[in-house]
């Protein structure tokens, strides 16, 4: 298909709506994905690159000219283009902006200069703001009348003079008032707004928390400059959910799309931190070199103590890092969690410290070392549990994400005391020191 | 506060949102929350019970009257009162609809008769519906006059006579007409629904993919039977993502507010399961007993090449997890996928053999040691790129969930494969056997 005939191409591509169009250009190579943009023309539309992983956006507009992304940039919704301008290096955004007319100019480099992920780079800048003297009729009217309006809105802003927001009008409300109304007394006034500069999580909080549809974005001096909708909302909070889960098991801001070379350079420091882990891991068991030589069944055993505090710590530190992440944790129910968390852990230990000791004994045929090693899980079932809780509230104390470094200190934990209260009590036990 | 004074905490909640009221619920205890409801009395919002962990909803309408929770019913939207009806107890569940105005009780047990987590459970049954030969003024005085509307509603449904729908037109649009526009010639029938009987993850997927705020719900007959409204999808989306971060994890459907008991009940099978596996690994090892009493730095260094193959695995695994539960995998896609898992796996291999080869040298002054070692990792980061996205993609391929299932399994085959390689490789080396 891809062999040049860009009418048929066209003719394909154009019912198809832009989220759909990016699911074809990540199925294609990267030669073909260049090959489809540039046969297309005039007639690709760009916002179906805010609908592919990152990568591939960033690899189509280095390959793409200059003069060429602002032509399509021209044809995009604000919070689309600085979706995509704001991957592009400095250069050739400052290329691609020279090129645009004024006031889409001034537009995207006024959102541009809001800090990364805040609510001022997803807004869009397009809304309807009235003043509260009018009546419905005036409004209705206004609104059939002037063409330069969003092309989506879902309120209405009642501003003053400077900007200032008094009220808004959700649509629904407003359709079913007569044309007498005024809107000065049909508005508003309980006003969720959120500032530029606030992260774009937060604004999806809000966003969950009220059942929102629209919101509107407010500079320092509390002009409205802008609004976010919904389904900007819906992606921030997927790739929040997304960032956790990846975070926690060691991989970077990774996209199935990446190269191999990105995705060994995303993977490789986890697994260095992991090495040192190890390593240290290891030395703590050659602490018991000759007590090992003694007894090989230690050797033999050690992992299990281990790798079941490592699982039992991993399951607190997930519901932990979750609540975090998710602000469901006041001082209240915080210490309801820990209380929680540390009798489940030492209640879990006692489970498992009787069937592995049960196991222990009769595969050794050797009564004490079943004890010893039920003793070893209950310490380190119990460890796990605090280990779970502690370290990634003490992490998120600090201001670190817990998302990233948890996993390894707990398993760290639970290795240590694992083997170390495993083999140390069977020592101390059998008087092989 | 909580010493009867009723009237006072009826003023202090009576401004506050329900998601507000919601974490008011949750930070008191279970005897406070039941007094605190039973003092507010009838100006108790029940949508406050939408906000709240499913153990705190469950335990509070147990101990409630059947009659107090049918009142509260009759005041929501059918959403919000089947969200918390479907967790009740049969019984319980037909004496509140009993209790219930005939309407309200048909259309609520018709949303219940759908599956669970199934659009028809979640929709609105509330909606505009229109013919398509009124005009826009005749619809605007509609709405204007008819009292019993929905809430809240984004666009109009155009149906027939049979209440098959023939075009949606958004609000911003429908405000912007003339009033002598006919409904037909504006109505957009480029239609979104989906079935009532489809899992809403899937219809989040319809609202994410085409930048959705509301979608219509139709039967089996095509019929117009509710609508399905963002904010109820943003918390599917938010449960979905919440899900897959638990179940790698190896903790069940679990909340922060679950008692003890709940708790250690839903994590004790997953740790059973890695009990287990961890007793077979045990095993493994075992079979070189002979091989590590003549050389016990073997015992030592096992648990390095176990745990990078583990941690490496991982990484592997939750990204195919993720790719498989947001569909992001057609045929070319996870071709290209496997391929560059496999690669990095491999090259990952040699990176970690080469430190660990190098530091075991130094540690032990060994050099054939280090060699031994460093083989050992590059077969099981291999095999663990391997394992983690076979793995989840066999569970997939046979209708399990990735989620559940893969971190044991994943674990399971690098431990052993670890273990394995590096005792073995170290046996025939050595001549230890």
């Amino acid at each position: 298909l891809i062999a040049g005939r860009s009418e048929d191409i066209a003719t394909v591509m154009q019912p198809l709506y832009s989220s759909d169009v990016g699911d074809v250009l990540e199925s294609l190579d990267a030669d073909e994905r260049l090959l489809l943009v540039r046969l297309l023309g005039e007639n690709f539309d760009y916002s179906a690159l805010t609908e592919v992983d990152e990568s591939i956006r960033v690899e189509l507009m280095e390959e793409l000219p200059n003069a060429e992304i602002a032509r399509g940039m021209a044809g995009l919704d604000n919070d689309d283009a600085v979706f995509i301008l704001e991957d592009m290096e400095q250069v050739d955004r400052d290329e691609v902006l020279a090129k645009l007319p004024t006031f889409e100019r001034l537009s995207l480099k006024r959102s541009l200069d809001f800090p990364e992920d805040s609510a001022g780079r997803r807004m869009l800048t397009d809304f309807i703001a009235i003043p509260p003297f009018w009546t419905v009729g005036q409004t209705i009217d206004y609104l059939r009348r002037e063409v330069d309006l969003p092309d989506e809105f879902y309120q209405i802003y009642v501003v003053d003079a400077s900007y200032s927001v008094l009220g808004t009008i959700p649509l629904d409300k407003f359709i079913r008032a007569p044309r007498t109304t005024s809107i000065e007394s049909m508005m508003n006034t309980n006003l969720v707004l959120v500032d530029a500069n606030e992260d774009q999580e937060e604004a999806a909080r809000d966003f969950e928390r009220y059942d929102l549809v629209e919101i509107g974005v407010v500079d320092e001096s509390n002009r409205l400059v802008g609004v976010l909708t919904i389904d900007d909302i819906v992606d921030v909070i997927h790739e929040e959910a997304d960032e956790d889960i990846k975070l926690l098991a060691g991989v970077g801001d990774e996209d199935i799309s990446d190269s191999t070379a990105d995705t060994v350079r995303s993977r490789v420091p986890w697994l260095i931190v992991n090495l040192f882990s190890a390593v240290m891991v290891s030395m703590v068991i050659g602490l018991f070199n000759a007590t090992i030589e003694q007894m090989v069944a230690l050797a033999v055993l050690m992992p299990i103590v281990a790798s079941m505090g490592g699982n039992a710590g991993t399951q607190t530190m997930t519901v932990t890092v979750r609540a975090l992440s998710m602000r469901e944790l006041d001082g209240r129910r915080l210490r309801r969690l820990i209380t929680r968390e540390m009798v489940v852990g030492l209640f879990n230990g006692v489970i498992f410290a009787v069937l592995i000791g049960l196991v222990t004994w009769l595969r050794f045929n050797n009564l004490q070392l079943g004890g010893v090693i039920g003793l070893a899980m209950v310490i380190n079932m119990a460890v796990a549990g605090t280990a779970g809780i502690l370290i990634p509230l003490t992490l998120d104390k600090f201001k670190a994400d817990p998302a990233i470094a948890s996993s390894v200190f707990v398993t760290t934990v639970t290795d240590v005391v694992g083997f170390f209260a495993f083999l140390g009590i069977a020592g101390l036990w059998f008087g092989l020191f």
